[in-house]
This record gives structure tokens, C-alpha cells and sequence, in this order.
């Protein structure tokens, strides 16, 4: 049974995942997955992946038969699982918690060989309306504290299958990082009376050297003090702390802006390995005035990123003035 | 010039390291280093690094001349420069403060193809020894709040070169993720009056189900909450919060023990990338009794760490305890 255990030093929780328990061989150098072969995501081998939740399909089609065009099942391979008590329990000093949760996979295109970079409009909008969807129908199990969304592109970006998909894990806690965010947010609020990624927006707006693009709703931009090389977040230009929240015409500006920055990622670093994350407020709407929902999208330049997750200090070899520089000039 | 921001959300300095300015074509897919071809570290390139602080060396030999058995130079691309004033600015909303610092290379050994994880007992306390050197030597500089030892082993570890070497890093402000671990120590110590980190040995020593190895002075253990597969921690078994203060005697047990897990990972793992860290406290001492100075081993099997970092939210599908039974049943 997956179980989350929680560091007594820093208070981190972490989930050890034994259904997902490997040996060492299965430990190889990356590479990237080779091509062709079986694939789970295919049209025609939808029952190899555990039944639907949903898929937007044509109508007169079967669930688990191919015409789908976003589908979303559950992990094989779960993390966490949702048909277990959540029971939190001592283990000496340590504190534990049963791996409750739920783990869902979004399989983005029946294009095996795609990539979200290069979505059309319309498909692009398609995933993040399943997001959306999921994102409001896991918000109805009360035990939830906060629902991850993200993207791990390309093997070295932690993708097992090289077919596009996406993941979501629910879970009844909220992650260290995204408590960091809301309480940094909230003594800024406190100090200042105004949301702080409001103000960042401001500034990058006034300054325009870090901007990537910008639409009606939303700004992409690489933030002042980027961990990595060519990191870029988008946000909604008016406060919002909740995507669950983003209103219906916001999906597709959005869709556009997040398909848009993945291509200029794509174009300017060659398909890079990348990850994205949804950060938004818990599911009990923590932060309504001081927090502010975005998508942090992080290239994998492993070369340059090293020991900085280990340590907390991050070296970053590229001023995010010149990655807004390069990836504002692509032409899409 | 090198300068650090301010995260304005989680208040995490970066450095924003331009004399290492890259562009994109830089960045390529990490594979491992082609071996062979010219390396600056080898004997008879001494005059292609700056010249070195200091060095091992035979009595009889000429600074940055061959014969050295351990080598210590200024990076020749270093991250943080210590020729700038500390100063600290504003701009618009953000804080800046200019890259002032210090970065070393620590050459292991001369042997180019050679790798901690299989020196002899010697040559890994000589490197020890040079790491408590240069952590005495900077420590004098007052500016200073912190020094970071680290390695980066593999291209996928962050390496840039393949012979052999470690980095220290000496800096004017304390990393966050460091802060944490002075925070949640001192937590737990306002509490219950003990060390967290010496209450985790006497556990891991009461359960033994997590131990890797011990010896009269240092125990390595998978932590209960490892965030990472076959991720080890090495602490003093008697409680001692500053790594500069390690005994003389101490050195060498530290060094082979060290030596020892890197070797267990390189054969269990077929040596793969990793990354270490010293954990100390900061020059200023903060900690003496509620802080404990430990590495973090962490084998960078990229393939499963995923979009972790961005995060904050860890999925480590390898238990510590199978990890240790791993570790602990190699042949040495």
C-alpha cells in the first residue's frame, strides 16, 4: 500500500510508492523511449489501460473504443490510490499517512507521435477542458486537500511513455512548495494590501524585457529570479486563485498561450524535456485575495541544472531577460 | 557580473550566473562526456585553470606543476565573484544583491577516468581533507553566511567535466532549503529539548531496517522519508552541527564511509549520475545544539524523479528500507 511519510526535519511530506516499487535494474541512464512498439494510448488498445473516467468522444461510440480525442483513466500504475481509508498513524518519531488519493492519466491526442507543442488551437483546448473537468469533479470528495496538475514531457522530463498525456494526483494534503507560495503570498498581502503575482504582472508589464506573449486573459513570462534556464510562468492578468475556477471563455485563451509558449520552447531548444505544473490554491480555497493561480513551465536542461534541488540554491546560466528574448522572437 | 534575485513569493535567492551565459544551442540532450580529448585537470594542463590555492603536492614540486595528488583552483567559470562589493538593490518590487562569492574546484585525484566511489582509503580522506581546509580557510571571511560542498557525478549529475572533482561555493546569504532545516530542527528541538537528527540515528539504530553502514564515527542510513530512490544521508553519530569542526581523527572515518556508499551506489546502480551535499550549519554557527551537519546522497535516476522539483511534492517509488538491503549487501 503507497504510503506518504513525512520528513521530520522540514515537514515534507512524500509519498513511497509501492505499486510503483522498482528494482535496481530498472534504473537506466535515460534515454529517449524508443519509438513505434505497443502503446497503451494507441486507438485500439484501450482496454489495456483500466476503464475510462472520461473521454470527449463522438456519440455514437463506445467508452474504451478508439473515435475519442481526450481520454482520461486512471494510472496503471498509481501513486497513490483511492480506495484506501485515510489513517494517519505514528511510526516511533516518524508520522505516516496511508497513500489515499487518486491518480489519473489525460491522454491528449490519439497522435502517438504529437506533442503539445503542436496541438491546434482547437486540440490544445480540448486538454485543458478535460483538466478543467477533472479538476472540478475530484473537488467533490471532501478528504481532498489540493489536486496536482502536470506535465512530464520527453523521458529525461520523467515521462515513462512517449505517447502525449498528462497527469493528475488528488491527495489530502497540501505539497510543501505550494504552502511556501500561499504563506509568502499572504505576508506580502499583509504588508502591502495587494497579491504579489498581481504586482510581479504590474512590473513585467511596465518593464516588458521578460514577457514572452500575452493575450486578453493571460501573460507568459519568464520570472525575475528563475530557477532554470528558460523557465516561464503564465498567469491570469486578473486575479484569480483558483483554476477551477477560470471562466469558460478563459479556457480557450489560455489553451492558446500554454500551446503557444511550448512551441517557442520547442522551437528555440529543440524539443527540450520539459515539466509543467498548475499552481492554484488548495481545494478548500485557501488564499481567495492574496494568491493567484499559474503555470510553471520548466525546461529539463539537465546539464546545467545540478545539485540545486538538494540544496535550495539554484545557479541559473540564463539571464530570463535573454530566454524571454529568444523565445518572444520565435516565429510561431 | 553575477547577480543574485529574490524569488518575491517563497523569498528564494538564485544566482543569476552570466559569466556562465548560455545560449540555446548549449543546450543539447545530456549524454554522458565523450572520454579522451583534452581535459584541464590532467597532469601537464595545470597552467589552464587559474592558478591553483592550493594543492597536495610532493615538497619538491612547483605549484601548478604535476605531482599534486589533490588540486584546489578558482572556477574558471565561476558562478559568484569574489572581487564585487556586497551591495544590495532594489528593482522596481524585486531585490538584488551582486553576485559576491566564492567558487572552487576541488580536482579529486589526477587519475582522469577514475571516480570517488573506487579511491582508496587515502586518497578519499586527502579530499576530505582539502573540503575542511578550504571550509576553515573561507570560513575566516566574514562576509560570508555560508559554504556549500558539493559533487556533481555524470553529465546527468550536473557535471561538466568528467575527471573527477567537487565544487564549494561560499556565499553571503543562507540557502532556503538550509533555513528550512535550521527551522524545523529548532522546532523540534523547542519541543523536546533533542537534537531531530540524533533522535532519527538513535531510531534508525533501535529499527535497523534502514541502515547502510556505520562505523566508530558516521552512520549512513536511507532516510525514512527519502525523497529520491537509494537517496542515503550520512550525520555524525555524535551530535556536532558544524562540519568545520569535524576531528582530525574523524576525517578519515568520514571519508571512507563516504567512499564506501558512493562505491555500494556505483555497483548496485551501475554507477550512475548523482549528486552530493555537505549540510552544515551557517559560518555565523547558527545551530550549535538543534542543528547536526549531514551529506545527502542522491542518485539522480532521472527517469523516475520527475516534475518533483517544481513542485515540492515527492513520488519516490523505491522504499528506504529496500534500498538499504540493497545498498548494505554489496561486496565491497
Amino acid at each position: 500500500m503507497p504510503e506518504y511519510r513525512k520528513d521530520p526535519v522540514v515537514r515534507r511530506w512524500v509519498i513511497i510508492a509501492t505499486e510503483r516499487a522498482k528494482r535496481p535494474h530498472d534504473f537506466t541512464v535515460p534515454k529517449e523511449e524508443a519509438k513505434g512498439g505497443f502503446c497503451p494510448f494507441d486507438y485500439g488498445n484501450e482496454h489495456t489501460t483500466p476503464p475510462e473516467i472520461f473521454a470527449f468522444r463522438p456519440e455514437n461510440t463506445e467508452p474504451n473504443s478508439p473515435g475519442w480525442w481526450v481520454r482520461v483513466v486512471p494510472n496503471k500504475f498509481p501513486a497513490v490510490n483511492p480506495d484506501i481509508e485515510i489513517e494517519k498513524y505514528g511510526h516511533g518519531m516518524y508520522d505516516a499517512m496511508a497513500g489515499f488519493g487518486y491518480h489519473e492519466v489525460v491522454v491528449e491526442t490519439p497522435e502517438h507521435s504529437s506533442t503539445f507543442a503542436l496541438y491546434d488551437d482547437k486540440q490544445a483546448e480540448e486538454v485543458v477542458w478535460a483538466y478543467v473537468k477533472r479538476f472540478r469533479q475530484l473537488r467533490e470528495d471532501k478528504r481532498l486537500k489540493y489536486i496536482l496538475i502536470f506535465k512530464n514531457h520527453g523521458a529525461l522530463g520523467g515521462a515513462s511513455l512517449p505517447h502525449p498525456h498528462s497527469q493528475i494526483i488528488a491527495i489530502p494534503s497540501v505539497p510543501k512548495r505550494v504552502l511556501e507560495e500561499l504563506n509568502g503570498a499572504k505576508d506580502y498581502y499583509d504588508y502591502k494590501e495587494r497579491c504579489v503575482f498581481c504586482d510581479m504582472i504590474s512590473q513585467e508589464k511596465i518593464e516588458n524585457r521578460r514577457i514572452v506573449e500575452e493575450n486578453e486573459d493571460f501573460i507568459a513570462f519568464a520570472p525575475y529570479a528563475s530557477r532554470f534556464p528558460f523557465e516561464v510562468w503564465i498567469a491570469p492578468k486578473v486575479h484569480s486563485h483558483d483554476f477551477g475556477k477560470i471562466e469558460d471563455s478563459q479556457v480557450k485563451t489560455f489553451a492558446i498561450i500554454l500551446r503557444n509558449t511550448l512551441k517557442r520552447i520547442y522551437k528555440v531548444l529543440d524539443n527540450p524535456p520539459y515539466n509543467f505544473v498548475i499552481h492554484t490554491s488548495p481545494t478548500y480555497e485557501e488564499g481567495k485575495i492574496y494568491y493567484h493561480w499559474h503555470v510553471e513551465i520548466m525546461p529539463r536542461l539537465t546539464r546545467v541544472a545540478g545539485f540545486e534541488w538538494g540544496s535550495g540554491f539554484y545557479i541559473n546560466p540564463v539571464p530570463p531577460e535573454d530566454a524571454a528574448k529568444y523565445l518572444k522572437n520565435v516565429e510561431l
